[in-house]
Formats: C-alpha cells, sequence, structure tokens
C-alpha cells in the first residue's frame, strides 16, 4: 500500500489558500473549467450537494408561501433598459444574441444570420422580465402578494473566473415578489433574509452575519439590499445570499399597478431574493481542510462509505456482503433531520488506501472499512471527516449503526461550531486607522494570503470615509449589522465623527 | 349562484381543437406566452405539474443508475460543426451569441457590443459540449460507462410556437452515456425508451407506442433513434420521449477515446435520450376534456381541493374549522404510490361555484365540498374529475378519507383505460391507399380537425414510399414497433413490395 502523503491537497491553505481552492475541487471531483470561456462543468458529487441544495431550500420557500415558476431566458434589450440604474449595473456583463440561425458563409464555414430586430440579453437577473409578467397578472390588490420564486442559470460575463465563486453561467433561485403595501415588502425582504441565514447556519454550518449593504453595494435598482456574509478560512468574507427591497422602482420601470382597496391606483412594491452554486464554494472555503473537502453531513450526497477490504480473492465475497448488510441496515435509518441515510458501498477493485484517500478528499462524512478481521469481530473501523485521517476507531457493528444518526448530528455541529470559532478569532474591535490598517497588512511577507478577518469598526455613515478605506486597503463594510447598536456607540475610525455602532469591515470575494 | 355553462372551455375539443387546446392552458392557468417571442412563461399549477414530473423520472434516473450533472449553456459554434449532420439539423434554429457587453450608442441607446472572436450557440442539445468533456474523462475501458443526465433548458428558435408542444426555449433532460461496446450501448439505448413508456403509461397515464423512427426522422447525427409516441384527442401523435444510439459519430466528432482491455485505442459508443416540458402538452391533450384540464393523480399538482360552502358569515367558521380537519386527516394517509396526499383548502372570499369551476378547469382530481348540512350529518360531497362535473355524491367523511387513497388509484388507472380505449378506437388496419387516403380525409368539411389515426399499414422499408405519402397526406411513420413482425408479413399499399408486418402511419406535431 502507498504510503499517504503527509496532506492530500498541494499546496495546503496556510501556503496558497486561492491555489488550495482549485485543488479541492479537482481532487473532490465536484467542478471543472470547460472550453466555453468562463462556464463550469458542474460533476456529479458536485452536483449532487447542489441538489440537496435546492431540495432543502425549496422547503423553506415553500413553508414561507412561495410557489416556483418559470419566467423566459431571453430579455428583450428595451426591458433591461426600463430601470437606469439596474441597465447600468449590468451592461457591462451582458451575453447578447443578435442572430437567430447558421448559414453558409463567404469561406464555407458557417456564420450568424437572421439578425434580430431587438438583441436579446441572456438574462443576469429577471426582475424586468418578471416584472412585465406581473404587470399583467395584477390588477387589484387582491391579486397581491405574488410570492413565486425561480430556479434557473443565469449569465453575467466574467473575465476573471473561479469555479463557484464566480463564473460567466451559474445556476440560481430568484425570489420574486409583489406586495400591496411598503412594510409587507419589508416584512419579505427580512424573511427571506431570515431563511437563507438559517440555511446558511443550520443546513450549511455555515455562520452568517445578517445586515444590510451600504449604498455603495447596493443590487443595481434596489432601495435597499440584505446579505448574509460568511467568513472563509482565509479570513475574506463572502457574500452568500441578498434579499433586496426594491420599493417602487421596478414596480414603475414595469408598470405593475394595482386598484387599492381605496379604488386609486397604485405601484405595487416589490423584493428580489437570491442564493447560488457559490454557497457550494462557501461550503468548500468553509469547512475543507488539507485533505479536501468536508461536507455537512445534512446536505452530503452520501453520509457513509463503506470500503471492503480484501487481501485475497478468497475473502472478498465475504467482505463485499459483510458491507452489503451494513448497508442494507443503514439504509433502513433516517437522519436526525428526516430523509434517508445515504449509503456507498465502494466495490471497485483498487487499492483500498487508494480508494479511502479518495472519499477522504470528496468529504464523505464517515468512512466505514469492513475486513475479515472485523467480520470475526461482527465489528467495524470507522473513520470521521471532521477529524484527522488516521483517527479511526473500532466499534462494534451493531452499535455503529445504532449510533449512526447521533454521530451525524454531532459533527454537523462540530463543524458548525468550529466554523463560528474561527470567525470569533479572527474579528476584532479596531478603533484606529493605524491599527487598522495593521489589522490588514500582511505581516509576513512570505505569507501574503494571511490578513485579518472581520474589523469591527466604528463608522460615521459617510459613503466618502468607506470608499477612502476601499480604495487604501480593498476593504470594505460587509454589511451594517440588524444589531448594530448593541456594540455601543463610538467615534468613526476614519473622519471621527459619531458613529451609532461598530460594523464589520474585511476583504472580500 | 352563477348558473354553470354547458361547457367551462370554448370552443369545445370537437369545434376546434387547436383553440381549444389554448383554451385549457389558459383557463388551467398553466402557462402563457411571453413578450419573448416564442418563450412561454410555466405558472405555477403547470409548473409544479413539471416539478412532479421531474422527481419521479429523477428517480427513475438514479434507480437505472444514472447521476445527474450541468454543463455550460454554450456550446461554441466550432463545437456544433464537428458532427456534419448534427449541425445541418440545427443551424436553422440557432439563438446566437456574438458579442458580450452593452454600450452607449450613436443615437444614446445601448447597443451591443464586445463581439465574441468566435460566436457561441445557446445549446439545442448538448451532445458536443458533453463529448468534449467526456474525451477528457476517458482514458481507459476503466472509465466506462459514463451515465450521466442534465436537467436544463435548451433553445431551438422557432417560428410557430404553441405552449407546451413548441417554444423556442424548452426545459428537458438530457441524457449523455458513453461506451465499451457497441452492445452495451444498445442495452442503454432500449433501457432508457423503457423508462420512458414506463413513465408516460403509469405515472402519466398517457399509453404509447414504442418503436424506432425511420431513417427520415432521426435525430441529426444518430445511428438509430427510439421513441415513444401517444395518440393525442385529436387522433395525432405527439412525440414523446426519445432515445438515440449514437453509434461512433459523436466519439469521433469529440475524441471521446479509450484504451481497451486489449490495450487498443477505440472510440466509445454513445447515447442521447431526452424528454421535455413537451409531456405537459401531452398530458393536457390525453387527458383533457371540454371542461378543462384533467391532471393523472400521480402528478397532479395537489390531490384533494376542499371547498368550505357558507352563505352566511356565521357559517364561515363553522366550515372553514370542518374542512381543515378533514384535511388534516387526509395529509396523514400516504397516495397509492408513496408520498404524502396534498390538500389544498381554499379559503378565499368567493363565490362557491366560481371556486368551484376554477378547480374543475385546473384538473384537481378530487374536490370536496363541505357546508353546513355536511358538517350536520358528519358527511362531505365529492366530485371526482374524471366523471362529470355535475356526477357528485355524499359520502361519509370517515369513510370518504378512508378510501381515499384507493379512489386516486381507481382514477388513475380509468384515465389510462379510457386514453387506450380512445387509441385503440382509433387504430385501423389499412391496406389498399384508396383505403388510407379516404382514412386521412376529413369526412365532413365543417369538422376538418378529424381525421383517421393510427393507420397500420404494411410497409415495405422504402423511403420513397414514406416521402411520397407524406408529401401527399403530411402523415408519417410514426415508428417502427418492436412487435411489428406480430402482425405478420404483407405487401406494401404504397409499392406492393415485401413488408415484414405493419407500422403506424399519422399526423403528427
Amino acid at each position: 500500500m502507498a504510503k499517504a502523503p503527509q496532506h492530500a491537497i498541494s499546496p495546503t491553505r496556510e501556503e496558497d489558500y486561492a491555489e488550495w481552492y482549485q485543488q479541492v475541487v479537482r481532487a473532490a471531483d465536484m467542478a471543472e473549467t470547460s472550453p466555453v470561456r468562463g462556464c463550469m462543468v458542474i460533476k456529479p458529487w458536485g452536483y449532487t450537494l447542489w441538489e440537496n441544495i435546492q431540495k432543502n431550500i425549496d422547503r423553506l420557500f415553500k413553508d414561507t408561501g412561495h410557489t416556483n415558476a418559470y419566467f423566459p431566458l431571453f430579455i428583450p434589450k428595451s426591458f433591461m433598459e426600463k430601470e437606469a440604474e439596474h441597465v447600468e449595473g449590468f451592461a457591462k456583463e451582458c451575453a447578447v444574441v443578435t442572430h437567430h440561425r447558421l448559414e453558409a458563409g463567404p469561406d464555407g464555414g458557417l456564420v450568424p444570420a437572421g439578425e434580430l430586430e431587438e438583441p436579446l440579453i441572456v438574462r443576469p437577473t429577471s426582475e424586468t422580465i418578471i416584472g412585465a409578467m406581473y404587470a399583467k397578472w395584477v390588477q387589484s390588490y387582491r391579486d397581491l402578494p405574488i410570492l413565486i420564486n425561480q430556479w434557473a442559470n443565469v449569465v453575467r460575463w466574467e473575465l476573471r473566473t473561479r469555479l463557484f465563486l464566480r463564473t460567466a453561467e451559474f445556476l440560481w433561485q430568484e425570489g420574486h415578489t409583489a406586495h400591496e403595501t411598503a412594510e409587507e415588502a419589508w416584512v419579505e425582504t427580512r424573511k427571506m433574509l431570515d431563511v437563507y441565514a438559517d440555511f446558511a447556519e443550520n443546513y450549511l454550518a455555515m455562520p452568517v452575519l445578517k445586515g444590510q449593504k451600504t449604498p455603495n453595494q447596493r443590487f443595481p435598482g434596489a432601495v435597499e439590499t440584505l446579505c448574509i456574509e460568511a467568513m472563509m478560512q482565509d479570513r475574506k468574507s463572502l457574500q452568500s445570499g441578498t434579499s433586496h427591497f426594491l420599493g417602487q422602482n421596478f414596480a414603475k420601470a414595469s408598470g405593475i399597478i394595482y386598484q387599492s382597496r381605496e379604488g386609486r391606483e397604485e405601484y405595487a412594491w416589490t423584493t428580489s431574493w437570491g442564493t447560488s452554486t457559490r454557497l457550494i464554494g462557501g461550503a468548500i472555503m468553509t469547512h475543507g481542510d488539507d485533505d479536501g473537502m468536508v461536507m455537512p453531513p445534512r446536505l452530503a450526497p452520501a453520509h457513509v462509505v463503506i470500503l471492503p477490504i480484501f487481501r485475497k480473492e478468497t475473502e472478498r465475497d465475504a467482505s463485499l456482503e459483510y458491507a452489503e448488510g451494513i448497508a442494507r441496515d443503514l439504509r433502513k435509518l433516517s437522519t436526525p433531520w428526516g430523509g434517508p441515510v445515504e449509503v456507498i458501498v465502494d466495490r471497485r477493485d483498487m487499492n483500498a488506501g487508494e480508494k479511502g484517500w479518495e472519499w477522504v478528499k470528496k468529504g464523505a462524512p464517515v468512512r466505514v472499512e469492513v475486513g475479515p478481521r472485523d467480520i470475526e469481530k461482527n465489528a467495524v473501523f470507522v473513520a470521521r471527516r471532521d477529524l484527522g485521517p488516521k483517527e479511526k476507531y473500532g466499534q462494534g457493528r451493531d452499535d455503529f449503526i445504532a449510533a449512526l444518526p447521533a454521530l451525524l448530528k454531532e459533527m454537523q455541529d462540530n463543524l458548525f461550531n468550529r466554523a463560528l470559532r474561527y470567525r470569533e478569532e479572527n474579528t476584532r474591535d479596531i478603533d484606529t486607522l493605524e491599527d487598522f490598517r495593521a489589522f490588514f497588512t500582511p505581516k509576513n511577507a512570505e505569507r501574503p494570503e494571511i490578513h485579518g478577518g472581520y474589523a469591527m469598526s466604528h463608522w460615521c455613515g459617510d459613503e466618502a470615509c468607506e470608499e477612502a478605506i476601499t480604495k487604501e486597503l480593498s476593504v470594505t463594510i460587509r454589511c451594517i449589522p440588524f444589531d448594530r447598536e448593541k456594540s455601543g456607540p463610538g467615534k468613526c475610525f476614519v473622519c471621527g465623527k459619531d458613529s451609532p455602532g461598530r460594523v464589520p469591515f474585511a476583504k472580500a470575494y
């Protein structure tokens, strides 16, 4: 058996975080780049995680009264132009369809033909096309609220891409709701942010801060943008979901007008909210370690992988049979969150060590080795992915099975608590510009990836102070926490004016 | 209460089938056209049916060893060109992306800018881009088979569109597999056709014929195309799923080469298979009646709709409470196919008759009215959507609940048997050109929509005979049934040459 490398992933997180990330995505076989510039291929192990994300978050949407529908991939250019800030925000990254067929060109190859009267934009987001439909559907206050979500692909032309984190095409969901009153739309905006936070923390085991964006970082056309932010293991922040209060901006652009209870014509109040395959990048960067991916058990594509061990051909059948028996019993169980325990018996004819390392890199929560000696003792040899790859332990077969749901719960909690501790250890109250600069300046020139984390600092509310900091240090205010005032008042560390409370500054993806 | 119209849908199927179809889609609130030419909006009631189709067929794919993945929306033009027949088949209906941003034009409006070096095609199907990835993934016979499915949107530029049946953008799944041997690829091609037939018959309650396409109607680039065909209520045939044996054509185009067990370099053998939102059109045209949609219970967005009846405000609370109690008990049940019984309590303040008709048009399988007199008797008033809208019957509350799963099963069987009977009544053995012409000639000039159905006729195998018939009567061979020879040999009704058995000719969507 080949000697196991010290770490399955090279470089390690400390050595080169960005490259470590790419290597984990590859080693876990979750996605890869495609020959189409900026577009990724999501491979089965990554896509199954996405399916589990979809299934669970979709349930949360339905439990809060939403239904799904589907709207066109293409948006006529004139629709995008209806909301000035919106089109300005997306014009630089639009894939534009201009022709509707190919025909033989002068040199024999095929060339675009059948030019469209009006160019179509491949949707970067769907406020304008969905708004046009809502304008048709809404006549009276009785038609409100509309509470619809769409699962879709969207395209934002990006030149510098990173798998899951920033790609030209990505998969997401976008909720679009229309309401009778501003207050009701606000309640919706907050409610969906809470759904995202619930999902991030209780399913992805990824602790998040909740708050509202500063004006600089609002969604183009929104009145307010709320967000959840999570700290990755390079101490940078990942925006992981946004919920927008759109006021009447898009209702005015699209003509969503209803007759009110008082008989007046009014514009509806709308919201939109989205999260995407970026969550997969967040899960990798929150839980992954120097041996690869670590799947949060609640969303893992499989919970248990059983590896039958045999050295001689004569041991083969017995090992496989024993493994399948355990799998059968495990599949009868429910996870602590409902739904069946998913089990893979890896029957491939391969070196057992190699096989085991493959599942370490893929982040399967529990690995179970079963060989002739285990069969003799009616036992199993267990490895938990949240512990080191060598901390394996023997356990009676039936005890292992009986304890499996509780083990999954314990691991899920461990992952969350570890991530929370990491965030807390890398969050500091910072009160002077000098300390702030030091916090965001690499201490070690040989390890430039190490920087501060979240600086909790006072801010006066002036965009100019934020911009100065962003320009100097590439640091932004990630959000204005809803409970900002809990930290007490102080003075803006940039200009010295009054601040009602601290806000988190960080480098971000 | 308004007097119910004789039929909820106008025109009826007999009066104008094509228009009846559009009216059912609208009355059932399943989809509508969008401002984007050829693209539809799938509304919540239609989309929930699609979700149920997806969930169930996806389970069948997984049970046959497939996993899901996701590939790029865009295909570089040069990839499409790799397979000559393939690009020829799709060139006339390609949406082409030529630019990647918008910028201010000379007249102030935005114009496409940032021209791409190579145009990108919005995928009409993904053989070529997926083939390029498989070429990277496959080195040795050990890497085979690859058994992957993708759920995606695709675009085929259509000028004459019809909701669900023919739209520029539609939702579908496309399976793409690669194998070591021709035989294994053939087994896969047949297996997935069987999955489609199983799904059509046992879930959609839509009887189908299985067979292979004649060369004229193969998928562009395929060696053989297998299909399922269903008869709609205008006696036309709807191709409802296809499974293609691609031979080594796409492996050669994409370079999917593996080292064989004997150490030789070989091209892989590939298959692809797909079905789409067109199935929804098939369900409407198979089961819908002159009162609207009829949902097959196994896939219905909701199984039971409870309508609380109250004339006076004082009766309101009691009716609602009684309705919610029934809903609670129903939700504890499982359908005969597993999964919960889905129940809607329609609490809206609306005329009860109007409400009831809305659910008739939407095709909810079981409607239950509960009013003061029912409460007194601890009873319910039941209407089955597979019977006439006035054939309602009273039943004891608990008896109704206990019998509901069996009722759903009975209704599902009824729908299938009714559709099968319809097909059988409209299928005839036809042996002469004269009879064939008569069969496909409208008997009544005022009812031009009535034509023959399936003509089971002998065919020699010569494409020229099929083409002559198609040219004259717009009738095609829908498939060559696998059990064709059961009908015994005969003479081609066009040219008189030998035929090994009958094949179904029909007009088609």
